[in-house]
């Protein structure tokens, strides 16, 4: 199955300003890509990327005044099949998990894992020590959060989300994992394109999409506390620990965004 | 100039418990070291290391049920001489920035960027695009922020510090941290050992200390809010976004301290 | 100067359900009504009022089940010149404030005295003690937040705008009133019509309006950090610490605002 | 039963200072009083009083430079029993709840009602809407809270206690007026003398103490989620929202208190 994805980004830019993009599919999903990846930067020119700490593929560019135009079209080949789900999966004890996933294990800016520890086992402590943890706090986040692009806002935490109980699919998806952090299972953040293959269409406008990843077995597990069912045809771009890692764009200085277009469907 | 510094650690564990543990010298002050380094845990024995990604040296153990002992002994070699300042610097645009600094602009737990950039701003905006403009941010830390030690939290953030004005060693780093980054300056959260040679006697007991690295110019600069002069003998142990990063010890589940003694003075 | 001053608020009430509501003119205001006053409440019928511990005139309904429509309509006389302004006068010391002033120094949901009085000082500590202290707060308030439908929500505060720099009328007001009783002025919150006599024509829907009243000299001024300059026409309606005392309507259960039309301008 | 109460409170004052008081006893309890109140306030001389909007007998003084010496004693007759229980009580609905009850119901300073309403709904939702629902409110921040001088600060709030656990007196009861007031139960927050009558002797130095009143049946009743039990010889001193109504001293100026002591026991 092929799927046509990519985005045109447009920004009013005042003054010359850095700007860091993680706007490429990620390394690990790259070998099904069908063209080379190249952003298109107009009018900056060449792009140079390099891979950050958590292994993204990032690039850095400085925009010069007036209008920039930042563009990317590729196809991806998908299994076309629905990802793996948990059923079954023990959860790993911190004494022998992979040392390199105790970095998911900890609280970050939008993920207030110390202040949120006691509430986590008041709603959790009793569920069984497996899959079936993780399985409730997915399904209890994709219950009691109401979805609404107006409930969106740039400094949203899980503890706002938690108290407030509306969010876009970034804040289902920090709430999930600062539950899940709290319980000592590894979570991160991911981000990237999700199309509406094999579901009822989506009345929302295409977007990029958040989801996460926790550590069961052997393995990281895709999980949407947002859609909350397996999906086909999600394309990764960046992970992380939270949304501050993998902004598409950020900006060191004032920048306005004027256009902004995403697609992501069965290539024809 | 030889150092000896140590501490030892006594923890009440009601339960089998993971720890995490960030008690060894940092890899890159480890080379001064007249002893193999070793963390005697007692009754756990062996304890295994790892390099974790922000190049710390950190170990995981399970404490059993009683009581837990932590012991480590070393003596450092020092130069004797204070630490460079910043004094003639250059900042450097992010455009030119080595990619590795990028991730030490960003927000984290206890710096939170996005929340207090219009404050930075107002406070900085008008300062020399220079070391001078660091300087004014440490210098407005130190003398804003009142220390005591009953004014530590847990969960205490830099934007708490900010309005609260009151704090311990870490509070000063966290909002001085919080600062530079909203003025695009790469700043980081450094832990270790800092003992009094050079300055008069600190009545307060022996303790590790925080402080923070800027990037000017080429490099990364010590600056130290709480104390803002230049120190002999610091023994760095840790660097990360913020104190989550380097908490010396973490537990996954509950625990007591019970006995905490560090030292860090001339070796006789 | 006739003004003719209404509403029609629309609600649906999926169960019996207690409202409060402060839909009335402030008996301060009432003696310029044209009308007697009443709220037609349908399908409610009758409706009680009471005044509360503010001095507003409030009323309590059971909303049954299914659509509840409010509605008020009356001609208030105005006189037709601005509200005076603050030129000249004193700021009186906190020792010789009227008692019922003082409750309006202290700290409310909304207003985080407490956690900005720090930043209070640093901003406006150096301003004359006089009413151009005031005058700076509210001119500070005026030209650092910027006014938007979309930046409302319910649980934003003083210290939220201050960080943010976005709003609505009432996150305004709440900014100024929170570093005025910082600064030791008296400082109350204000609802009620503001229509667009003498001004330019405001592009947004007539809505209910937010300001604030100041004590200063021997009596409580009007200000309004939002739009910041003196205006015909305002009707008062009430008065509190903060919009919680004055939420228009406050329903004990889940109820959905539908339909929401507000008029104030000149009687023909 | 003849309790002795009083207390001595010394400020250091840089600079005269204007200060609230609600040092006396509340005009509802003076009628047992044995003698006129008064404070003595030196070296400020007559102290006058007045009764604030909450029915609180408050003072203010303007306090010199130097030391202040603020001093009441007096003793009280108490019945000798414990305080009524509301077993058997119904709760009101909020339809027919007296009208000036309303105002404890709405959020305040410390009690951010707006942000746990969802969270009380979660905890309590299912317990009968009784008696016994105010009673689950209060044993859950009974169980659930632990007591601790060190873990007061002065801008602690009812979400900050529900997400630390750690409190005091006063902490405890902002949290169990948060829910209480979310489930559309009238509470209000009370300061007074509680000594140590028909208990085991409290290790802590004899203090103020707070607790709450909620409003069931036909009338307040005191509960305390602190200690959790039926007491003799409470003796109110203020009532109000949350603690910010009731300070025991407000000052708008820098003092230092250097000396605090309060007693409250049996008359010899």
């Amino acid at each position: 199955m092929l799927i046509r994805i990519g985005h045109e980004l447009i920004f009013e830019v005042p003054r010359p300003t850095p700007m860091l993009l993680m706007l490429y599919v990620h390394p690990d999903a790259a070998r099904a890509l069908r063209q080379p990846e190249a952003i298109q930067a107009d009018p900056v020119g060449a792009v140079e990327s390099f891979v950050d700490w958590f292994g993204n593929r990032a690039a850095r560019i400085v925009a010069p005044a007036g209008t920039l135009r930042l563009r990317y079209d590729n196809v991806v080949e998908d299994t076309g099949r629905p990802e793996p789900t948990i059923e079954g999966l023990r959860l790993r004890s911190v004494a022998d998990l992979p040392p390199e996933c105790c970095r998911y294990l900890l609280a970050s800016r939008y993920c207030e894992v110390d202040r949120m520890s006691a509430i986590a086992w008041d709603l959790f402590g009793k569920t069984p020590e497996t899959w079936e943890r993780v399985r409730a706090v997915v399904d209890w986040v994709h219950d009691n959060v109401t979805f609404g692009y107006q409930f969106s806002r740039p400094t949203k935490t899980a503890f706002d989300v938690f108290t407030e109980r509306q969010g876009v699919c970034r804040d289902f998806q920090h709430l999930a994992i600062t539950f899940l952090r709290a319980l000592n299972v590894p979570a991160r953040y991911a981000t990237g394109y999700l199309g509406d293959i094999g579901v009822p269409r989506d009345p929302n406008p295409m977007d990029f999409s958040a989801w996460l990843e926790a550590y069961l077995g052997d393995a990281w597990y895709t999980l949407d506390a947002r859609h909350n069912q397996p999906r086909i045809g999600r394309v990764l771009m960046g992970r992380g620990r939270d949304a501050v890692d993998v902004a598409l764009t950020t900006s060191f200085g004032r920048t306005t965004l004027t256009g902004f277009t995403v697609w992501t469907e069965l290539a024809a």
